[in-house]
């Protein structure tokens, strides 16, 4: 799932760059996750997307390369990590937050998200 | 490279239910393009990122099933088609806007996107 030499970028177009590092179907989801409070492998599992062991180990691998996430470890024996928002990782609020404006708007049986959410600034 | 039936959705979280249609790395480069004015198929094939034929075919396919795009036929022998934006598609704007904050700020050597393209508001 991970690459460890990122591809040289398709272009320098600011939205083809960022699709570099989110154009998938799940790496904001776990930016969502993050930005909610859960920081543990098992929280971000327990999602009801019903991400894969495989693809979230690949997914986080990937994040903690692009410095959109950083891994610390709370527990040894067995060792275990947890997962924080770098500052890049968070300024990909509005992204998300025009995301849920969209879906919101043409599929409306999509969730409503918190308005505490949908008025969070990033720094 | 396009399934005729969309798989269930993950969740109806309007962030995963937005990656159903865009989490890629093309289909908001192909908006971009849309929104910038181009309309056949050759224009898409060339911009600066390159996309291959067969990818751009099954992601305009795509686009079309999903209702963010509509073809009409601008020539007969041979048959030729242009593409339009939905206004499901053009409301996807935002979020292109907000991604082109994000890498110009993170990512130095991204393109400033012109004024005109940021200062647009959806309808």
């Amino acid at each position: 799932m991970t690459s460890p030499i990122r591809r040289a970028p398709r272009s320098f177009c600011p939205i083809a760059t960022t699709l570099e590092f989110v154009g998938d179907r799940w790496t904001l989801v776990i930016i969502r996750d993050l930005l909610n409070g859960k920081r543990r492998f098992s929280e971000f599992l327990g999602s009801p997307e019903r991400i894969t062991t495989n693809i979230l180990t690949g997914r986080l691998a990937d994040m903690e390369r692009d410095g959109l996430i950083e891994k610390t470890a709370y527990q040894t024996r067995p060792l275990r990590h947890e997962y924080r928002l770098t500052a890049r990782g968070a300024a990909l609020l509005p992204v998300l937050q025009e995301m849920c404006l969209w879906a919101n708007r043409f599929w409306p049986q999509t969730w409503r998200p918190p308005e505490s959410f949908m008025e969070r600034r990033i720094d």
